[in-house]
């Protein structure tokens, strides 16, 4: 057996959002999902796909290209260009990806060598280490700090930088933490990477979600052409189960990952791709992420206001981006006299005592790195309701 | 970069397919996918979901489980009580997967350690030896021969065993060759990995298509817990564009395999799976199975029969199982005068004579191993009028 993963804990918020979906009455804020469902155009676009005799195989049932369906690398060069004033060619700048997740690793895949190291920034998404460590790559971390919003710092990178230094991953707008670099920052990453033998691989799927200001994606800051951009249709269309997602880079990476993929996946569903690109390229669909950004827009900074009146919880604040309150619990803890038990910091036991006491199930910031310890994550991309019912256990 | 995987060239019949593809005229038997297309059931299942209001997310909207949607796991231990007579615990023996490469890396990832060994059979489907060094895990291959049908021997297999050997990669009904391994043959292998601390991967994706005697799944003989089937609907329903595939095993290989699919995958398509059970279960559906598998034989044997009138290839036989012959060409380009050019075989030469003076395309057997060199495969799965068409060029 591999020692490494058996040595793994699956992750704290799978498990505690286990034991929410096991005991209904818990109000579960650990999903980072939004409520909202795939656009019209999509479930149309796949009924149509789907129906209709089968004798014979059509082009949808045979494997899409290893690079993805060219109408969807059409489509997403499309959402590029319009959103991020970017021409990518679709042939040779993007791969369609099993979801972001399947972007990240093939990225790490194709740049890196077994030994080769990842920064990866503390606290980050929490799948991000375990993955690159199963590839046999290491992680570096790169602490961040509360006291500045989780900024990300090239000076703390560059302290980090070791020979074998290949890859700086960031994520923005930031997942559990909210911080976005902006894009004077990450063409700054980019210069230093450029300088250091880095490449900076962006996982951007929360781009829709950004509450102040405009998104930037790597691709359209990168002037070295080290930069990797990692989407997918999760976020900006509800479509987590779906399994859509793609990477964007210059054309010798997006070669060699698109080669990788021949050899673990060989493609990816064939027609789920021919109607995500239907729903891609639907002006209605645009519209439909807007409205859903602003509805979240507008529950987040409710949520957080509300927040901000539980004692021990005023420092809340509404992030930069992103669907999740990523709140200091340590005043909290000692407020309401919640016992730290050993091996635990106070973003455990306060994610503990509100999941056994209250009902309402959080992720503990530690299950992010070190740096989140104290934390907890709190999505609000859920319902209404299920936001008001949290904060009445909360104030309670 | 990843310099193991810079130094990879894409798979032969890729380039060669891709090839065929962009010259319609050129008649093509490299693709190894059945003509027929995903049962009535799948596709109207699949409508069915896709359609309505997507207002608010719905379960098939969010992730499925990392395991698999319960729907196909049941529907997969089904399948296996129905086909192998064997009683698998869906909730800790199956993991839906990626299809069937999705759960070959899995499953490798998850019982080996980066530098373990594992032992694949020389001729052998193009992606495994890639796939095994990409994950940092050594490629060990024993030569099988045609003298007695590429039949794999515990013998050498044993030769070439060493202190790292930890897994055996079998694949039965097999592609290139054909050859199947029965029911005994998969319990000595059983046998002899578990006296050696091997795991046998048994990829059984073609098990509907056996033509000798009844496929027999390794979950079915092993009873050492030392087998881990993976299978797919790829063949078996005409669907290799939509990637639903499984891995049935040991409990602790599945827990550990689930493990690594939440960081690399999250999951597979969740509404693909849940009509990839409605069709699974559905008996018209594996009636339709086999009336394809009696029409893909009746095909080959016809297929076969002709080829076997050309001079130079009267040696060319009927396989055990697949869709494929897998053809000695050495005695065809000796007759023709077929220039062997250094850094070829007869194979490779054969294949490239066949592609540029007669328009028909084929895999050389070199892209499978040195073991398959002077050999050519040739798929009949596709319909009957291009199979006549490829007759017709290679008669004349």
């Amino acid at each position: 057996m591999n020692r490494l993963l058996s040595g793994l804990a699956p992750h704290a918020s799978k498990r505690i959002s286990e034991y929410a979906q096991r005991n209904p009455g818990v109000v579960d804020l650990t999903v980072g999902l939004p409520s909202f469902g795939p656009p019209r155009s999509f479930g149309a676009a796949l009924a149509r796909l789907s129906s209709g005799s089968r004798e014979l195989a059509r082009h949808e049932d045979r494997y899409a290209h290893s690079r993805g369906a060219v109408e969807l690398r059409t489509a997403v060069a499309e959402v590029y260009a319009a959103e991020q004033g970017v021409d990518l060619d679709p042939e040779t700048q993007v791969l369609v990806t099993n979801g972001a997740a399947g972007a990240l690793w093939t990225a790490v895949l194709a740049v890196t060598e077994p030994g080769d190291e990842v920064l990866i920034a503390d606290p980050a998404y929490m799948i991000y280490p375990p993955m690159v460590e199963l590839l046999g790559r290491r992680v570096v971390r790169v602490p961040t700090s509360p006291s500045d919003g989780f900024a990300l710092h090239v000076e703390d990178v560059r302290s980090r930088l070791t020979p074998r230094s290949r890859v700086l991953l960031v994520n923005s707008p930031g997942n559990p933490t909210g911080a976005a670099i902006g894009a004077d920052g990450l063409a700054d990453l980019c210069a230093f990477a450029a300088e250091n033998g880095l490449r900076v691989v962006h996982d951007e799927v929360l781009d829709r979600f950004l509450h102040r200001g405009a998104h930037r994606s790597i691709a359209a800051v990168d002037h070295h052409g080290v930069g990797i951009a990692v989407n997918s249709l999760s976020k900006r269309f509800g479509m987590a189960g779906w399994r859509v997602g793609w990477m964007v880079g210059s054309p010798p990476v997006i070669a060699e990952a698109v080669k990788a993929h021949t050899f673990f996946l060989l493609a990816v569903s064939h027609a789920v791709q021919l109607a995500a690109a239907t729903a891609l390229t639907d002006p209605e669909s645009d519209r439909e992420v807007s409205r859903h950004a602003d509805e979240i827009r507008a529950r987040g900074t409710a949520f957080l206001a509300e927040l901000g009146r539980v004692p021990g919880l005023e420092g809340a604040r509404m992030p930069d981006g992103g669907f999740y309150a990523f709140v200091d619990v340590r005043e909290f803890a000692r407020l309401h006299g919640i016992p730290v038990d050993a091996g635990q910091d106070a973003g455990d036991a306060v994610a503990e005592h509100l999941l056994r006491e209250r009902g309402v199930a959080v992720v503990p910031g530690s299950a992010f790195g070190g740096a989140g310890e104290g934390f907890v994550r709190m999505s609000f991309a859920c319902g209404e309701d299920r936001l008001g019912r949290a904060v009445e256990r909360l104030v309670g």
